[in-house]
């Protein structure tokens, strides 16, 4: 109760000062006065969070339902509230426009995914796409036109495999559109569901040279932030992941007959290996994380010794170097252990991986110098989780903004970040669009 | 093969030896002279395992099956053969009854079972049931009469849960006449067509010092014995079984995004306490065993850190008191392990244990005498498996005579024991039958 009543109590308070001392913006505004407005970002997350919600606060708003469905025709609305041109390309992406003074430069991107994983809460995703569609409606409002063309974003079903951002970037495999989903159609289905066109899905890849940069606002889904009270996470990159099945071979035994000192136990070498996986990941310096969160045991009955343990294996971090360090490693504890109980480890690995994606150093030090003009504490960090930023990363410079997640808690109704950070971070995202359309030395 | 090839190969010789050399018993015949046949012995357990033969070897004959009603058969001409007066009593068990010289002195009885697991081996039971019969069959054509009743038992699917030792000993349940079997059939029904009265089934109970003392050769199903090449084992008790449900609980997070020193995960607990328990059953002098054969882990996702576990615990001791200071040493530790990563860790008795069956020490001296009056080596052991002996011990005084599993494998086509390990098992089986017989000591 303490993180919710907390951010209620101050809500007001601040909410109260933002409304007194807010900068109002004119023609001949100084374009670094320009501010976001809280309230509204507050009222709409909210809002939206009412599609799909939950009893309990939390939201259920998977891709492709009827919730997700209505949801967008709400923000489109807000796109053209915010004097956008929206249209929707051909993955089901919502894509709100609007010009700039020179409409040949390629365009400076925002946004993020408004679907949420069953049963989560109203920040992941909502948080950036209301955010970046807060940046337009300031600019909108304040009558400054940017020399770049600037796109809002809505990515299709992010959770279920980052759908619209791999259209968007030309690699959605035909196979994934032929996958089941949470709302039970498989994505070809909701694609077309979305106003999308999955026969002609490739025209949803941007052209080479099309884009000037991406920026993504997103809760940090950790506790990084929240837990040394730091305002805004400047994402490094997003790490890679690389999955393994682990097979341990022993004997099955009658655990009442085999002695202690005459057993094949695949079990107690998985223990070890489980132990070993997270002394290596805790104790080698780097942000790396290592983690065992699948297991069977066969027979799988309490009389009867293991002959045999699945498990799986996760590892991520920022570089792929290290990740094959970290796994090298693994092997050779691995393989003192099958030495030691007599039971051969393998390592089976799942075609489930993601390639770390590093962000642009530039726009790093582009939102840095944004948060520090608005003078906002920031950290560089990596993204342990996979985003739509991780695909555009493949195509055009990219930038991830991260805001706090109240105790880390994310993919749950419990998920909360305060309106002051969530404006804290728009702000950010705002003023890293225009130093973006100001500098040179993006491209 | 080599394990397969040796006995096929030695068995020739040595059934030749026992052919030539054997003594010819006659009216005078000395008792301590008398040896079972070995080729007949080897010749049934050869027939018998052709009720449920399978391809590999392996016999397929569970309690109330086609199966085992036809082998029931089959057993009751051995047991008329070897001039045994047969009945079926209320629980289906198939008694052999020799009367004695005095028919007032409580019954000598000697057995085990005939019903196998799902493609078992053709030794478990079946040895004991066989070499039973035999040493009946040696008296019988010796003209031998002991002084006590002599009564050979074929229990009622023991492989189910001891039903007709428990029905015997006057402790079967209702509530285990209502279970399933591996035949399809409830215990009931199966009990009904072998024959039995499942309405009547309490007057299978043996009454008060209506019994002398009990019997049972059985495979040790470990591999203490052939590992040292020991001819018999002589059973201390049959161990005590305990199990528990082991209950972790730790907090699902993200496995992304939450830092190896913030993480509060269940399995590496439950990977620390499974060598807690290894160790603890290792470490500490005695015989114990103690086993995790079940795990799981939830929400068992490779990308989420597990925020519970559910595993097995399962210790067998030959003493009560010692099960229980191991389940302390292992509680203290479960409380180290919750207190250092922040899980709680609490243990659920389960409602499956087995109180320690000690055998009664005058009938482990005798065993041990006859096997020295045969020439065999022998040792003291416990049995880690449950047995009919360990009801029947509630009883009667009872002891267990072990002869070697080669390469300690059971419950498997792959079971076996040689003619002359099983000829030896039968012949200390016989002589201790006549020495309880003469003995003043037991009762």
């Amino acid at each position: 109760m303490k993180v919710i009543l907390w951010p209620a109590a101050s809500l007001f308070l601040w909410l109260f000062a933002s409304i007194c001392f807010a900068s109002v913006p004119g023609d001949d505004q100084d374009p670094a006065a320009l501010r976001v407005n809280a309230l509204r970002l507050k009222e709409r997350i909210d809002k939206l969070a009412g599609f799909g919600g939950t009893v309990d606060g939390g939201v259920h708003r998977v891709a492709f339902s009827k919730e997700d469905i209505l949801s967008r025709g709400y923000l489109m609305d807000l796109m053209k509230e915010a004097g956008l041109e929206v249209r929707i390309d051909e993955a089901g992406n919502i894509i709100g426009r609007r010009e700039g003074k020179e409409s040949d430069l390629p365009v400076i991107m925002a946004g993020s995914h408004s679907d949420t994983v069953p049963h989560g809460g109203r920040f992941d995703g909502s948080a950036g796409v209301l955010s970046a569609i807060e940046a337009a409606q300031v600019l909108h409002e304040n009558s400054i036109t940017t020399n770049h063309p600037l796109e809002i974003v809505i990515f299709t079903d992010e959770e279920g495999g980052l759908v619209g951002s791999r259209a968007m970037t030309g690699t959605l495999t035909p196979e994934a559109l032929g996958e089941s989903t949470h709302s039970g159609k498989i994505v070809r289905e909701g694609v077309r569901l979305l106003g999308g066109n999955p026969e002609a899905i490739s025209r949803a890849a941007r052209p080479e040279g099309s884009l000037c940069a991406f920026v993504e606002l997103h809760i940090e889904q950790g506790a990084s932030l929240d837990s040394r009270g730091i305002d805004i996470g400047v994402v490094e990159g997003i790490v890679g992941i690389n999955w393994w099945d682990v097979y341990i071979d022993g004997f099955a035994n009658h655990a009442g007959t085999t002695p202690m000192d005459a057993r094949k136990d695949a079990l107690l070498s998985a223990a070890h290996l489980i132990i070993a996986v997270n002394r290596i990941a805790l104790e080698t310096p780097g942000r790396q994380v290592g983690t065992v969160g699948r297991i069977e045991a066969f027979p799988g009955a309490p009389n009867v010794i293991p002959d045999s343990v699945i498990m799986s294996l996760e590892l991520r971090d920022l570089s792929a170097a290290k990740i094959q360090e970290l796994f090298v490693h693994i092997q050779e504890e691995a393989d003192r252990i099958a030495e030691r109980f007599g039971t051969p480890i393998t390592f089976d690995p799942v075609d489930a991986t993601a390639v770390p994606a590093p962000t642009d150093p530039c726009i790093r030090r582009l939102i840095g110098e944004a948060a520090k003009d608005l003078g906002l504490s920031a950290q560089l960090m990596p993204s342990g989780a996979g985003h739509d930023a991780q695909d555009m990363a493949r195509i055009v410079p990219t930038g991830m903004i991260f805001i706090p997640s109240i105790g880390g808690i994310s993919h749950s109704p419990k998920e909360h970040s305060t309106p002051a950070q969530l404006a804290n971070g728009a702000n950010v995202l705002l003023h890293t669009l225009l130093k973006i359309d100001r500098s040179g030395e993006i491209q």
